[in-house]
């Protein structure tokens, strides 16, 4: 059996992605392989902002099976034709940066859907940029999911330093849209994919909890009634199909909770109403999971930070956290499939 | 110049007050004088439980201002008449604790109205109870606007650990309601509010930051216009009558913000905006204070856990801190109206 394979992306040439990506592969993760998909010039650039120099071996698309080598392992480096290096200045949002970020990341997705590496990670991207670039999608999590002709439930899953997992059942809507897109099968489905994938992370039977959208839960029904006529029910189902499921719970004791008890995922109501506890609990080591998709993918929660790219100043620690996340997303599947070959042998 | 005279009330008989009371008055803070206002055999209920005991000199009502001695300041005991031990067993919301709880409240509040003491602190109450006990309010603060006869904005004011002071624009209300109940008059009063009461803490010149209510603050108007229409103009409209007012901001990276920045005050659209920070910040020694009100009262921040009652489980630090804002409250009173008898000399 082969080590794990993760493809790993720079991001958004303009941010701060490629410092971090040097940062983090000049002295990558032991017992995994590395593809880093990106442009020579753009790393080369992070590695002289990062003082640091990441020891790649050059491969091309169409040899990657063959060119991993048993012993020892070089970190492989795919070449992708990005932008001209004064179209991507850093700094700012491009449509040439956004648009070389979003190929180098359909590149790493598509190798890991064909089975040649076991995830992706990828260091921040801009909406922005992506969208100048060419993205209809709301986000790269919808624009992959078209790549892949991917139908199912998607949900931006985020983890927290402590290690909570939270999905959200609406996004980024206004906050006046909310009451009105919440019920019962939204609720679930946003569980369910929570749910899943805890236990693709290797969480067997993921305890989950569902907050409530009103002050103190509605207070029975006197600050609002959403909890008891859509997300108790909503519970009530989830635990009758299996799932470890419990709530409504008032949000704002929620999150100390969740610290004091064994919970492993929340499922939230409404953007700030995760995004704040989550920001607060710890920003900088904060993972993105792209919950749904058929391949393991997660990224640093935090943005490019254009105000500080090209200056040394990144802190690596969601990126790291990111990359092991994946691997072991990535290990879990590989456990899987072999638990699943034996049992068919 | 008399010492500062601080009144503090026990608050509901079956909560954790009692206790609370007899641990902070038992060690009281030097440099003040203390009025216990309660029940005897309430409080010595509390010393039972705390194991402690409150050194306390009983005094009658209408002898009260001749009755502070000059030196040294034994804690002086003013006895209410509360329920009866049966109808007020630790442990849960009744009707005769609630009664009880509001008169003594009362009581302190109209000495410090006379100017016979400078501020008060009471320790926890209990909505229901007071509810069962006859306040037809929708909670203690507007309760007490009435008793006072007071008519002017009122909101609570909650302190998070980090010295964070926090008002809200709604506050019990259903979620989907919160919209169309942000006005920017609403917006101008409670900013002005929580100003006046940080001034009155004695923050010359406070920096206050308004939250958005839109997720990344409605992202210039993609996920709602609430911060182009209502609240950006609020500010401005603040900022003009000469108020340091800042924002919107998302309040997601809000909170965050504020623990970097030098910023006193949040003003926040609804509940779980602002506890949901709170409450992960620090509730031990969250302090709510009753702003609006023309007396300093504060109090701590969590409610009366009649789930630990009568257990010698309950921690002080919130109380503790209460009583700390209301002593400062009232010195910076008392340092005004010497600059204003100053001026007129």
């Amino acid at each position: 059996m082969n080590r794990l394979r993760i493809a790993f992306v720079p991001g958004d040439p303009g941010g701060i992605g490629p410092e971090l990506t040097v940062k983090v592969l000049s002295s990558p993760p032991p017992d995994v392989d590395i593809l880093l998909v990106g442009d020579e010039k753009v790393v080369t650039r992070g590695e002289q902002t990062a003082g640091a120099r990441i020891d790649r071996t050059p491969v091309a698309g169409d040899s990657l099976s063959a060119a991993w080598p048993a012993h020892p392992h070089p970190l492989l480096f795919l070449q992708q034709n990005g932008a001209s290096p004064e179209e991507i200045a850093p700094g700012s949002a491009t449509a040439a940066g956004g648009r070389a970020s979003l190929r180098e990341l359909e590149c790493a997705v598509d190798l890991a859907a064909r089975g040649i590496v076991d995830g992706v990670c990828f260091a921040p991207l801009n909406k922005q940029a992506m969208k100048l670039g060419g993205m209809d999608a709301q986000d790269e999590l919808h624009h992959l999911a078209g790549f892949l002709g991917f139908s199912g439930c998607l949900s931006e899953i985020n983890i927290t330093d402590a290690g909570v997992w939270t999905s959200r059942v609406t996004s980024h809507v206004p906050l006046r849209r909310v009451p009105d897109l919440i019920d019962r099968e939204k609720i679930k489905a946003s569980a369910r994919l929570l749910s899943r994938a805890l236990r693709e992370y290797g969480v067997p039977s993921p305890q989950i909890a569902v907050a409530a959208l009103n002050p103190h839960g509605g207070d029975g029904g006197n600050f609002g009634r959403e909890e008891i006529d859509i997300i108790a029910p909503a519970v009530k189902e989830l635990r009758e199909e299996g799932m470890r499921a419990a709530g409504p719970y008032p949000a704002d004791t929620l999150f100390r909770r969740v610290l004091s008890e064994n919970i492993h995922g929340v499922v939230t109501m409404y953007h700030d109403q995760g995004q704040i506890a989550l920001k607060l609990q710890g920003f900088e080591r904060g993972v993105s999971v792209l919950g749904g998709l058929p391949v393991a993918v997660a990224t640093p929660a935090h943005g490019t930070a254009y105000d500080i790219a090209g200056r040394n100043a990144a802190f690596t620690g969601a990126t790291e956290a990111a990359l092991q996340v994946v691997i072991r997303m990535a290990a879990q599947k590989r456990e899987r499939a072999r638990g699943q070959e034996q049992h068919e042998n």
